[in-house]
């Protein structure tokens, strides 16, 4: 397998983009990729989009984004592991430089959310639908019921919850792209209307337009192209079951456990290892279960950890979601995975800004979809 | 890269499946593969689908079709180019194998359409959705104003359209798994009801249920397993504009030019090299355009060379469409692709019964998806 780096990355501010087509994000994002890469040409490239197809009506989104981007005949291909779409998007350009089979490959994600669809009926799609869904439960429900069992198994309070949603708000009020720059308080997280109990509306990822695409490419064109080459020095993916009442506990995403074991091995690294990870906060109890799940704190001490600071840039133990995560940034879903890679890649290039986590040398990724069914994980290193 | 061989295949009879759910016919198609191949696990899968979202309200069809598999936590991605999914889902398995990070790998597709969805508006959705089904037109439409350039261009006449429906229902009578196994007329493809002029109800391939996948593997497993090695020589896809109108020339497929260029020289064989060759034959014409595009007939020559019988069983030239195409076969539009690489698998093991081409060592599949905004080739050689 070829050594596989990335030397580009490009997004689009995150929110509510009104005056913009799912084309113009995707096509703005690619550019800005492209150009920061410095490359004048790609080989292939990857569309990372969960459900264009209900969003906006428009399915083939390789091929219309290849098109508008003016890149035909160039390969493209649309990928979808629901909100996991845009680490599998990272994860096919990936195998495609790693084979040999081309040199320069695009990996984007892109989704418009708020173009009239209803979102949360959208996004129950990535549920089962024959068995969750069809029963009335979306996914804050889902959630919920993961948040409820981890408060009575391990004590997580709503306190701790809240720490989450603070920290990432104080993160993202640093992105120049993130949706919301604003902090807030636990109070006002703890006092925001109430969703499906324990989770309130500040325990939520937003509704999001977005879109974020990177640059692959082996190390040769690097080094002709004498970029500081941010090796992807892990990528690994795993499958749970789709419906939660079909695992054996809710409070372990066993598809994060299995894809972190994977990641590690193949990186050669342990948690400690890490000098910040990007984790999928679709809501705020997603990130203190997969916290434990990824081996960084014991089981039922995420919550903890959270609340005791241990994953802020401030503390440096191990930084959480330095990029605002999808609570302050924003979760337009399919770009959500390619977004993460585009963090670890300005922190490894020390050019985070006021958010840098000081001397960033190794990072993760971890995207999910669903409740979990599909988790990817990537570690990155700068050498 | 990797050498990667094709060691097993199943799919599910095409049709109205009215008793069997999405997942039922994945599941199926896919457990027959796993048998066929004799593996006792799958390293990593694909499913290929174009709309499972706006078909039957399920996205995530990685996940869940890992889940109903039984085959957790292996790693489940769906790929989508609307009607050549399922080669873009073949094309990622082979990336992933030939890259070194897996060894058995399923390549799968499935398409559910006959559940209630409107087919021709969710189909529609791999057009240009601004720009051409705004204005009302359709598939059936973008390929009647193909059939009716060429026609104008290249003197192509209704009876040589007809000739492809007659040929394709000529060998899928002998397919035991296509939708439609009974011969057509000429007269009977004539005077059909007409869709959109010049082209008539049995110009068209069926609205279908079903599934179908295939095994790669790394030549080491294929030795270990004993398997005669149906080696992957060529993987190539390429894009065109999404939109008719934004082409010089709507008489010729410049996805499908371009993506056989890449595939000949990839595979280092030429158009006379090839035994047996599916296509993408979606509507009559386009059989013809493609069988022009990949270079067995000169421009303009195809409607003559199908109606002379070149691509005919009976006379061994150059089959087109053994398997009775899309035309007879069906076409679930995920599966498509994958069928036709089934088709080459079964031909190349000279296992295709009643439909068996003489001496057949070499095979091409071209899969494609909207009106040829994404094209997918595949050559297969037995060894």
């Amino acid at each position: 397998m070829r050594d596989v780096v990335v030397i580009g990355a490009g997004m689009t501010r995150f929110g509510e983009l009104w005056n913009k087509s799912i084309k113009d994000i995707f096509v703005e994002a690619a550019q800005n990729a492209i150009e920061d890469a410095g490359v004048d040409h790609i080989d292939s490239m990857y569309v990372g989009a969960m459900s264009p197809g209900l969003f906006v009506g428009q399915e083939h989104l390789g091929a219309v984004m290849a098109d508008y981007l003016g890149v035909n005949p160039v390969p493209a291909t649309r990928v979808e592991s629901a909100c996991a779409s845009g680490g599998a998007s990272f994860r096919q350009a990936f195998f495609e430089v790693a084979s040999g089979a081309s040199d320069i490959v695009l990996a984007g994600g892109v989704e418009k959310m708020t173009d009239g669809a209803d979102v949360t009926d959208t996004l129950a799609t990535a549920a089962d639908q024959e068995y969750e869904v069809y029963h009335g439960i979306t996914f804050p429900g889902l959630y919920a019921m993961i948040a409820r069992a981890h408060m009575e198994q391990y004590g997580t309070t709503r306190e701790q919850l809240a720490a989450v949603a603070v920290k990432n708000h104080r993160n993202g009020a640093k992105n120049p792209n993130a949706q919301f720059r604003n902090e807030v308080t636990p109070e006002q997280v703890m006092n925001s209307t109430m969703v499906a109990d324990p989770l309130r509306l500040l325990d939520c990822s937003p509704v999001s337009d977005g879109g974020a695409a990177v640059i692959l490419a082996s190390m040769d064109v690097a080094k002709k192209l004498k970029k500081n080459p941010i090796r992807v020095i892990a990528s690994a993916q795993a499958s749970d079951s789709i419906a939660l009442h079909s695992r054996k506990s809710i409070t372990t995403l066993n598809s994060v456990v299995k894809a972190a074991e994977k990641a590690y091995r193949m990186a050669d690294k342990k948690p400690s290892d890490m000098n910040l990870v990007e984790v999928h906060d679709c809501f705020t109890i997603a990130e203190i279960v997969v916290s434990e799940d990824l081996g960084f704190f014991e089981k039922g001490k995420g919550g903890e950890a959270v609340a005791n600071g241990w994953t802020s840039i401030e503390c440096n133990r191990v930084p959480f979601n330095t990029s605002g995560g999808l609570k302050s940034k924003g979760h337009p879903v399919g770009a959500t995975g390619i977004a993460q890679i585009i963090e670890l890649y300005e922190q490894l290039n020390g050019k985070a800004g006021a958010r840098q986590v000081k001397d960033a040398h190794v990072g993760m990724a971890q995207n999910m979809g669903g409740s979990g069914a599909s988790c990817v994980i990537h570690i990155l290193e700068a050498k």
